[in-house]
C-alpha cells in the first residue's frame, strides 16, 4: 500500500518548554518516529524505564510544551510543475505545524494525518516547526485513566493494571518533505467491490481522487493482478472527468476469495494504478492490495429460540463471525501495545508478534480500544497473515461525555480511522470501544459517542459489521486468574458453568521468565517477593485485586511456598498454561452457541513482573503461548476435567471430545486415554470417534479411575488419536497439598482501578 | 403550527384502471383526504366492512392503479409576486403528479409531502392529476404482513392478529392550491434550544429557510409569548442574508418548563414568525408552538450493580424516562391506528381517543411501529395534554433487507417524519420498530435499516433518546391473556414472578359490549360464539393462538358456561378489568427496578370481537378503561394478591402497599382492608403507612384471613385510606368452580401470525 514518491528525510530537533511561547534555549535530537520522552531520556541521560522504579522518573513530561524543528539548508531540487509536500502521518497529540512564520497546518489526534503543499514556503535556511501541546488531561480527575475521558488519547498510559503511568507525546509516525507530480493521487486509490451470493464473481469500482481534474489525453490505468501473479484486469480510460474523482467499474469472474489462515489462503490481489500523461508518461503511481472477502455477524444456530417465557425479551445479539458464507468459531487474541510508545516500534516488532500470534493458531486479533490504533504495516502484516482483526475505537472503561467539543474530536479520528482501515480484507469488526456498557465506564447505547461512531461506520464502511463495545450481553469478560480468592472457584470451572455466546477476554497470569525478572527487578528486591516493591510497580501486587497479578497465595494454594525465585515462575507459568489450555478447548466444546474465544492478552507494551500476556515484553513467549497453540489446533482430542488438583483414593473423570474447527471433514479416529502416574500408565478408556463434519465438534464418553496412592507432585492425562499424533493432547494436573484451606475468602476488588 | 397563507379547495375525482396506461373510463367522486376504497365503496355501494365478512369484498382494490384529477376551470387570483403551490401532504403509498400532461412530481413514502411551484402551468381548464401506484408488495411471500418487508408501507394493513387484510390506499392527507408570497418560509420556522443544567434557563436559536434570499430592507420579527400569555421576548433582526438560511440566537431566563400531566403542566410558548417587508409590511407568518424540557433514558438505581459473576456481560440498556431531572415511573398504552383507513380519521377522533387516554390516568402513548406515524394534530394535541410519546418507525415483525432500494425508501422517510415530529415537546424517544429483535422478526443490531436510522436521528435529532426496537434485554413483551391456556398461569403470577426492567407491551383480551358484537355479527352467527364464523374473521377464535382472543374456554374455567351473549361479554371484561389492574399496579411495586408500564393496546382499528384494546372502535371504552385508571392514579392503596380465583376454607393473603408516582410527598395514612363476602364485612386488618417521599411507593405488611363458606359467585377486597377516600381501592375475585381442571395443556402457537 504506497505511492511511488521521491521523499527527503528530515533531521529534527526537539526542545522543551513550559509554555507555548516560552523562548526555546536547549536544542537536543530528535528521532522521528519517536516520542519526547526517548529523546529526553537519551539526552538527559534517564535511566532505563523497565527496571526498577525508573519509570517515576520520566513521568511529568508530558505536561510540557514541546518544539521540534528542522531546518532546510538547501531547497531539494525538483522537477518542473512538481510540488513539495511537508507529511506528518502522526502526532501525539496536537500540535501547530509551521514553516517559517507562517502556520501551515493543525494537527489534534493520534489518527489524523497532515499533507500539506509547502512547495512556495520553501527557501533555503527556512526552518519547520511543530509545536506539540501537553497531552490532554480533565484535571479534574484523579491520576489515572479517567483523565482521558474526553480525547481521543489512548486511555491505556494514563495507567492501566498492566501499563505504568507514562505519557507519550510527540512525533509517533514519521515527518518527512515528498516530492509530489504536478498533478496526483491525492489519497490512495480504494477499490470498492460487492462479492456476488455465490462468493464466485466481484463487482465494484476503484476510486481515484486526484489532486486536480486531469486534462484532455490524460488517462487512467488500472493492473489488477491475481494471487497467483496473472494480470486479471488491465484497464485503462480516459481521466479527463470535469472533477477531481474517477471511478473504474469492474467485474472480476471468477475471483478468488481472501481468507483466514485456518480455513485457507489469505489472497491478496494487487492493483497498480497509475495516471497517465497525453504521451503516456506516468504521472503518478500508487499500488494497494485487494482481499476478496464477505464478512458479516450472524446469529449462532438455534439462538432465536431463546427466550421463550413471557414475558418475553429480545433473543440475543449475534456474534457469530461468518466469513465468505462460513461461520466460524474464532480462537483469538486480545492486542494491547507491544510498547509504551508506539513511535518506537518498528514493522519487523509488529511482524514478530503477529507471527507468533499465527504461529499459536489464533486467527483473530482484537485491537482494544484502551491501547492505539497501530499504523499501516500492522494491518498490511495481518491481511497477508490471514488474521482477522477486530478493531475498536479509542475509548475504554471512561464515561466518555455528550460534549460537542469531544465528539467533533472523535468524529475527526474516527473517520481517519475508519478511512484508513476500510481498504483491509483482515479488518472484520469495528468496535466502539472496551466495556463501555459496565459500570466502571457508565455509558449506553444513549451514549452519543457511540452513536457517532455506529454513524461513520454506517457512513463509510456500511458492509463491516460494528458492535458499540463489549461485552454485550450474552458475552462474558474474565476472569482473570486460575483460582478466585474470594470464592475458590478454578477458572475451568467458572466456564464449565458458563453459557456464554462469545469469551471475548479471559486470562490466567504469570511471570515472564526469571531473566527477565532479574533483570528489571533491583537485585535486592527480587526475592522473596512482597508488595511495595518493584514487584507491585510491576504490577504483581494490587495491579487489580490486592494479589493480582501474581497471586502468591493462589500459587501456594496449589503447591506449597517456592524456595526460589525460579520454583514460584515455573508454578505460576504452569497454572497459566494449564488454564488457557482449558479455557480455550471449554469454549471450543461450547460451540455453536459459543464462537469466539480470545484470551486476554496477547502482548505487553512493558515488563511486567506478572502478567496475563502470553508474550512478555518485547517478545518473550511465556510457555502458556505453547499450551495455547495445543489448545488451538484446528482438530484435537480433548479432555473436560471438572479441577486441576486431585487426592488419592478421588474418582478423576474426564469427558472426551474431538475437537474440529477445520473446513473439511474430519475422519473418525480412536483416540485412546489414560493417566501417567509416577511414570506408570493407567488407562482410562478407549473411544471410537465418528467422523467430524467440517466445523463441528464430536462429543465422546466420559472416562474415570480412582486415583491410587502416588508420590510425585503432577500427573498427566494423555489422549492419543490412533494414527493422527498431531490430534494427541496431554494435560498436566496435581496432588492436592494435604491439609490446604478449601473454602473461599472475601477479596476486595478495588473498582477504581479495574479492568475486567 | 402552522402558516396563515390562502388556500384554494380542490375538487377531486378518481378513476381506477388495471395499468399505468390504461385509458380512464369511469370517474367517480372523490374525498380527499381520504383512500381509493372508501371512494369506490361509496360509488358501488360495497357493503360496510365492519360487518360480518364484508371486509372481503374490500380486498384486492390496493392492487390496482388509481388516478385522481381535479380540473381546473379558473385560475385563482393572486396578487402579483404571488405563487400557487400545490401541496399534497401525503399519498399513500406512491404517485406521480402532473400538471396538464406535464410531470411536476414524484411521491413515495406516506411520510413526505410534496410541494410544487406550479404558478406557470396553471391555465384555465386545466387539469391536475395523481398518479397512484399499486401498494407495494412482496410478491413472493404469503398473504401477510411479510409481504410489507420491504416497503414503508405500515405492515399492519397486510393482516394482523386486530387488523383484517385491507390495505388503503390513496391520498389520506390533503391535497389542496397553497398562495404564497413572493418570498416565503420554505418550511416551518424551527426553534433550537438546550437547557441550562439547574434547567432554569434556555439557550438557542430560531431557524428559518426563506424560499430565496432576502433583499435589503427586510426583517425578520419573532414574537415568543410565555404559556401565561405575555410577550417574553420580541426580537427583530435583519433578514437580508447572503443564503436563504436565517439564524435568530436567543436565551429565555427563567424558562417555564413542559411537564407531562402526571408531574406538572404541559406549558407551551406561542411563537410567531414573521419575515417583514421593507415598509414593515408582513410578507409570511408562522405560528409555533414550542414546550421546553430536557428528556433522557437512564438507568434504573442500581442497575450498574449488575452483573456480578464473571464471565461478565454488560449491565442492562437504560429505559427509565426522565424528564426534566426527574426519573418517572411512565403508565401509558400502545397505540395502534383508530382506524383503517387513516385518511378518514378527523382531527375530533384524534382529540376524543387522547383525551380518553389522559382521563386514564396514563402518560405515554407508544405509536406502534406496525401501524402509520398519525398526522401533525395527533402531536398537537399530546403537547397540549401533556402526553408523552414514543415514536415507533414503520418497521414491525419483518426482516426489512439490507438492500440499497429498500435503504433510499427508509431513508427519505424516515428523515420527513423526524424533521416533522422534532419539534414536538411531547415526543420523547425514537424507536426502530417493534419486536425486530425477535426470531419472527429476525432482524439484529447489524441490520442497516436499524443503522441507518440510528443515523438518521443522531444527525436531525441528536438529543431525543433512540432505542433500535422494543423490547431490548431487561424489557419484556406479553403475556396477552388473563390465563395461559398451556401452562395455567394467571398473568399476575407472571408479573409477580418477573423482573424487567420495563414493560412495554401486556394485554387481556376482552369483548366490546354486547350492543356492537350484534352490529357487527350476522343474527344467525352471534350466538353461540364459533370458530369459523365472523366471530374468527373479528379476531375471536385463532388471531394469534387457537383460542385467542375470545378465550372461550378460559372464560369457562372460571365462571362455567355463560348463558348469554351478555353474559359472556361480562365475564370477559371482568377478566380484563381485573388482570389489568393487577398488572400496572405489580409493575407500579417492582419501581424502581422496573419504570414503565405500557398495555396492549389502547384503540383498534375496526370492531374486533375481542381484543386486547381498552377503547372499542370507534371510541367505545371498555370497563378495563376505568379499572386502568384507577390503578394508574397517581397514589393508592394497592394490594398484592397472589391469585384471582379462591375456594373457601382456604386462606386468602394480600400483601399492602402505598403506591405513589406523584412528584410531591404524599403524607402518611391508615389504611384499612376488609373482604366483602356475601355482603359481610371481614377485616383483613390495619396499616398505618408511613410518608411515602416524592415518587416513591411504600411497602406494607402482609395480610390473611381463612375465607369462610359463601354463596355469591364473587367477592370484594376493600383498601380504604382514613381521609383520602380519592386512594381507596377495591379488587374483584371470584369463588373458583367446584371440580375444575387446575392443570395446563398444550396448546400449538402459530409462530406465523403472532403479534406478541
Amino acid at each position: 500500500m504506497q505511492t511511488f514518491r521521491p521523499r527527503v528525510a528530515l533531521q529534527w530537533q526537539l526542545a522543551r518548554h513550559r509554555t507555548a511561547d516560552e523562548p526555546l534555549a536547549e536544542w537536543i535530537p530528535a528521532t522521528v518516529p519517536g516520542a519526547v520522552q526517548l529523546d529526553w531520556a537519551a539526552a538527559h541521560g534517564l535511566p532505563d524505564f523497565t527496571v526498577g522504579r525508573n519509570v517515576e522518573l520520566w513521568d511529568g513530561l508530558e505536561d510540557f510544551h514541546w518544539t521540534y524543528r528542522s531546518r532546510i539548508d538547501a531547497v531539494p531540487a525538483r522537477r518542473p510543475g512538481e510540488r513539495m509536500y511537508l507529511r506528518i502521518d502522526g502526532v501525539d497529540y496536537a500540535a501547530e505545524v509551521f514553516v517559517g512564520s507562517e502556520q501551515v497546518g493543525t494537527m489534534r489526534g493520534v489518527q489524523t494525518p497532515l499533507a500539506v503543499d509547502i512547495t512556495d514556503r520553501l527557501t533555503p535556511g527556512v526552518e519547520l516547526r511543530v509545536r506539540v501541546h501537553p497531552a490532554p488531561k480533565s484535571h479534574d480527575r484523579a491520576r489515572d485513566r479517567t483523565q482521558a475521558n474526553r480525547t481521543c488519547k489512548p486511555a491505556v498510559s494514563y495507567e492501566w493494571d498492566f501499563h505504568p503511568r507514562l505519557i507519550p507525546l510527540g512525533l509517533w509516525r514519521g515527518a518527512w518533505l515528498e516530492i509530489r507530480p504536478a498533478i496526483h493521487f491525492a489519497t490512495l486509490p480504494e477499490v470498492e467491490y460487492r462479492l456476488s451470493d455465490d462468493l464466485k464473481k466481484a463487482r465494484g469500482q476503484v476510486n481515484v481522487t486526484l489532486s486536480r481534474p486531469a486534462g484532455p489525453g490524460t488517462r487512467l490505468r488500472w493492473t489488477c493482478s491475481s494471487p497467483a501473479g496473472a494480470v486479471d484486469l488491465l484497464v485503462s480510460v480516459p481521466a479527463d472527468a470535469p472533477g477531481p474523482e474517477l471511478t473504474v467499474p469492474f467485474a472480476l469472474d471468477p475471483v478468488t476469495l481472501w481468507w483466514p489462515h485456518d480455513q485457507g489462503t489469505p489472497a491478496l490481489y494487487h492493483n497498480v494504478v497509475e495516471l497517465l500523461g497525453p504521451d503516456g508518461q506516468v504521472l503518478d503511481r500508487a499500488e494497494v492490495r485487494t482481499g476478496f472477502r464477505r464478512v458479516r455477524l450472524v446469529m449462532a444456530p438455534d439462538q432465536w429460540k431463546s427466550p421463550t417465557e413471557f414475558p418475553k425479551s429480545r433473543s440475543l445479539p449475534p456474534i457469530t463471525f461468518e466469513v465468505n458464507g462460513r461461520a466460524l468459531f474464532v480462537k483469538g487474541t486480545n492486542w494491547v501495545c507491544p510498547d509504551i510508545f508506539p513511535g518506537a516500534v518498528t514493522p519487523d516488532r509488529y511482524a514478530e508478534q503477529l507471527r507468533l500470534v499465527r504461529e499459536a493458531n489464533l486467527t483473530l486479533v482484537r485491537v482494544w480500544g484502551g491501547a492505539i490504533a497501530p499504523p499501516e504495516e500492522f494491518h498490511d502484516l495481518c491481511d497477508e497473515l490471514g488474521l482477522l482483526v477486530w478493531q475498536e475505537f479509542p475509548l475504554a472503561c471512561n464515561s466518555y461525555p455528550d460534549d460537542p467539543e469531544y465528539l467533533a474530536e472523535l468524529d475527526r479520528e474516527s473517520r481517519s480511522l475508519i478511512r484508513r482501515l476500510r481498504r483491509h480484507a483482515s479488518v472484520v469488526l469495528w468496535c466502539g470501544g472496551n466495556e463501555l456498557f459496565n459500570f466502571w465506564s457508565g455509558m449506553t447505547e444513549q451514549s452519543l459517542a457511540l452513536r457517532l461512531l455506529n454513524r461513520n461506520c454506517y457512513e463509510l464502511d456500511p458492509t463491516r459489521p460494528f458492535l458499540a463495545t463489549a461485552p454485550l450481553e450474552g458475552m462474558g469478560h474474565g476472569h482473570y486468574l486460575f483460582r478466585d480468592p474470594g470464592t475458590g472457584a478454578e477458572c475451568w470451572s467458572l466456564f464449565q458453568h458458563a453459557h456464554c455466546t462469545a469469551y471475548s477476554e479471559f486470562g490466567v497470569p504469570a511471570s515472564p521468565s526469571a531473566e527477565t525478572l532479574r533483570r528489571i527487578l533491583p537485585p535486592a528486591e527480587v526475592w522473596p517477593p512482597r508488595p511495595g516493591t518493584s514487584w507491585q510497580l510491576h504490577h504483581a501486587f494490587g495491579a487489580w485485586m490486592p494479589s493480582s497479578h501474581l497471586y502468591l497465595e493462589e500459587i501456594e494454594y496449589y503447591f506449597g511456598p517456592s524456595g526460589t525465585l525460579e520454583q514460584l515462575v515455573e508454578r505460576g507459568q504452569l497454572l497459566q498454561s494449564a488454564g488457557l489450555q482449558g479455557l480455550f478447548e471449554e469454549v471450543r466444546r461450547q460451540k455453536p452457541v459459543a464462537s469466539l474465544a480470545l484470551n486476554w492478552c496477547f502482548n505487553e507494551p512493558w515488563p511486567a513482573a506478572a502478567n496475563n500476556s502470553l508474550v512478555a515484553w518485547p517478545a518473550e513467549p511465556k510457555p502458556a503461548l505453547a499450551a495455547v497453540a495445543q489448545a488451538c489446533r484446528p482438530t484435537l482430542a480433548s479432555a473436560r476435567v471438572p479441577r486441576f488438583s486431585w487426592r488419592p483414593g478421588e474418582t478423576f473423570t474426564a469427558e472426551l471430545w474431538l475437537l474440529h474447527d477445520g473446513p473439511a471433514p474430519a475422519p473418525g479416529v480412536t483416540i485412546r486415554a489414560w493417566l501417567e502416574i509416577d511414570s506408570r500408565r493407567h488407562p482410562l478408556g478407549e473411544w471410537i470417534a465418528a467422523d467430524a463434519p467440517a466445523n463441528t465438534n464430536v462429543a465422546g464418553p466420559r472416562v474415570e479411575a480412582v486415583l491410587p496412592p502416588w508420590h510425585e507432585p503432577r500427573f498427566t492425562l494423555h489422549l492419543a488419536a490412533s494414527g493422527r499424533p498431531e490430534w494427541d493432547s496431554h494435560y498436566t494436573f496435581i496432588q492436592a497439598r494435604a491439609g490446604r484451606e478449601e473454602g473461599g475468602r472475601t477479596v476486595e476488588i478495588r473498582a477504581g482501578t479495574t479492568n475486567f
